[in-house]
């Protein structure tokens, strides 16, 4: 392992983070990394640095790293481009072990200056072996840590969990942690690559696999220069963690942006669906698939087979459940005699008691209700079963009522949930199903089937990308 | 027009509701109509009919609709289906208007009895004149009337607004409901049709066409039986507003589900879609799209033509909003010469100045955005605006400096927001911005660019379907 290598750990578990380019100044990124790091919950030293100040947010600071006389472990970086160069020396002189790079200006820039100074502070880090987010970055957050190395305090609102997100788009990143905060989804890290110094998907990859934290990583890709290393780094670890990615840049005039973006052209959409898969990694043509899909193979044991029940409090939501289902590839099979007569006595004539089987009938009764979902958890067909239920007044206890039981069976098989609510009404009991490992739940049939459909399509990769190597 | 269709507008407007069924008992269904009605605003007389009480939810409560001296206008029936022949009659007798018939047990059940209690009842509702909403349904909303005469008190949560939903499935009806308090989108009417009586899609059109507050129809089919009165029904109106459908039922197991639900056989998804397009409805395959889409077509200014310009403040979100946009066959335009440079002196040299642009560096600059903005809405080659911006700590102001210009402007051209935010922070101004009619707005790139989709697939198919009349 490269020094470079070894000091990534440190990077995202410091000890001590100095900020230079600190600042006072709610119109200098400097200003807002000192918020995200002092009220991240971040439990190690905050060394501000800044020539011009004695103090930033209460903090000692300091006019250089040279002069705080401690161990620094981890430098965050928001000063013009110009001054990285001595700054990386300084760096390099201190010990520091890794770097944040915020600033922009560098490579991305149409001016040849900018693909100097790259070069130069490149030269340096490589030589120190500190490994370094960025340039042109929002930073990254290493929320088991407590550390949010970003310009955005915001993504503290999350919580920690098990996806790590690497991502080439800022944007795509806050977009994503929004979309998190609102659906209560936990990252082990966020980590904006911007324009990648020394420290790219493969890089990310080697330090993620052994990160016990993270249990699925979830990719943002736009540029296509370092697409085989991408690829290679991902089947050199052979389907150790489930990766699944989002490409954009398949528009024509996408090209363009993302040439811009991050120094690189988009490559077609098509070629790369097809050289994910063969490198253990399920792509996705959606945000929120991204994030969904992550969440439930984050959170689900692995899955078995296609054989899917469905289990609907309403016909309506049931039959868009069964149709993306079907349409994504997933089987809703049969059930067995043994099962299907269990169904048949917990359940009143009048209801449809084979697969999707009509729940609505057993509101009131969470005891048949258990029973059913027993039924069909043991059932040798079935792999996997969709939950569906929409809440109405008279059937507000349906949850309670079967979360003892979900709770004890534990995912003995993945159970994706579609129990969905006025805001407040069953939130404190869906998290706390999800939070127990009881099931994981989306707002919508169609992204529950989605999620499940992530579930094997990744399953079937997982198994072709075992067998290439 | 019959006096069927006469009464429908008192049906969704009455003066007086009697609760045939009203209880105290939070295990009947007649409990939670009490309470929809009693806390949904509803400004009229609410007659609670149970011989059983003498007061319900501090109302006094009538043991017949005969003993209740005045006038009423809609009956809401929750009583078991043996019993509902002779409320008819009663209903009838006293000269009411409407009726909701939230009693299930009719044709739907296997029982023969279940058929005929459907045909008696179907002709005393037709020989009186009154329009019957269900059997076997949730009920239906009328917002601007402030009625909600459904067994779900919270459908009050709700804004009124444009969105006329007409459903076969209640839980799809509340699915929708729910997904719509989190986005903050209004509503009209929601008309559960329940097993449709002598109320389906035709006689809802009929009305809804009429109706001032429904700018937009958007429809939940599960059925096939009665799909050729929809489609003519359809087209008999010659695309006066709006209309857009969501189908389910195209999975093999699917159609037991739909056939036991509705009583009717699912058709298969294919042959709708074009179905649909002829009769001037807009095909969707997505909860999301459904309501998506009706929210664009609700608030949107007429779409004149193809072309998009794409306004991003961070380039991944942007370049997701090109490759979905460029793929449901929008134009991401060039802009005309005299645009471009209002565009290039308005942004440094730094950043993407052609369609999509890149107005990162314009975060701090609200003139130079209003600029901008002003810029591409007067292109002739534009036809519709996509604003993406992610919240960063840096850009908190950026919403705000956009404000002034876009309610001035008021989608001169339609405006589609992805402005996307930590919860609680733009929520206010985007709110603002929606209620002034001054874009619309969705939570993830790629579900604005399908909301724009909509609008233009829509005049497509409307262009089409007038060529056809």
């Amino acid at each position: 392992m490269t020094k470079k290598m070894r000091n990534m750990a440190r990077l995202f578990n410091p000890g001590s983070v100095a900020v230079i380019g600190a600042s006072k100044d709610p119109g200098k990124l400097g200003f807002h990394v000192m918020k995200s790091l002092t009220r991240g919950g971040f439990g190690g030293k905050i060394i501000p640095v800044n020539p011009g100040s004695m103090e930033i947010m209460g903090l000692k600071t300091f006019a250089s790293v040279h002069e705080y006389p401690g161990k620094i472990d981890l430098a965050i970086v928001a000063l013009p481009a110009r001054m990285v160069p001595r700054v990386f020396l300084e760096c390099e002189k201190k010990g520091i072990k890794g770097i944040v790079l915020i600033t922009a200006g560098f490579k991305e820039i149409d001016d040849p200056a900018g693909a100097e100074l790259h070069k130069e502070i490149q030269d340096i880090a490589e030589r120190a072996g500190i490994p370094v987010i960025g340039p042109n970055t929002f930073g990254m957050i290493s929320f088991h840590a407590g550390l949010n190395a970003s310009f955005t305090p915001e993504f503290s609102l999350l919580r920690a969990g098990g996806i790590a997100l690497v991502s080439q788009s800022g944007g795509m990143s806050h977009l994503l942690g929004f979309m998190a905060m609102n659906e209560d989804v936990g990252f082990s890290k966020i980590v904006g690559l911007g324009n990648r110094l020394n420290v790219d998907f493969p890089e990310m990859f080697d330090y993620l696999m052994d990160d016990p934290d993270s249990k699925v990583i979830a990719l943002y890709v736009e540029g296509i220069d370092g697409a085989r290393d991408l690829m290679t780094a991902a089947k050199r670890h052979g389907v150790r963690k489930p990766m699944i990615a989002y490409k954009t840049g398949s528009a024509d005039v996408g090209d363009v942006a993302s040439k811009s973006h991050t120094g690189s052209l988009a490559g077609k959409h098509e070629i790369y669906g097809g050289a994910f898969k063969q490198a253990g990694i399920l792509p996705v043509d959606n945000a929120e698939t991204l994030l969904d899909g992550a969440k439930a193979l984050a959170a689900c044991p692995f899955l078995q087979g296609p054989g899917v029940a469905i289990l609907s409090g309403q016909a309506g939501p049931g039959m868009a459940a069964c149709d993306f289902t079907e349409n994504l590839g997933l089987d809703i099979v049969s059930f067995t005699e043994k099962t299907q007569k269990k169904i048949n006595d917990a359940l009143p004539p009048l209801a449809l008691r084979t697969n999707p089987v009509d729940m609505g009938p057993a509101w009131y009764d969470s005891e048949a209700i258990r029973k059913i979902v027993h039924a069909v958890m043991e059932d040798d067909n079935v792999h996997s079963i969709l939950l569906l239920m929409m809440f109405a007044s008279a059937n507000v206890d349906a949850v309670k009522g079967l979360t003892p039981a979900l709770k004890t069976w534990k995912q003995r098989k993945p159970v994706i949930g579609c129990l969905v609510a006025p805001p407040g009404i069953w939130d404190e009991q869906i998290k706390d199903l999800e939070t127990s490992g009881a099931l994981v739940n989306y707002p919508t049939p169609e992204r529950a089937a989605a999620a499940l459909a992530a579930l094997w399509h990744y399953r079937v990769i997982r198994d072709r990308a075992k067998g290439d190597t």
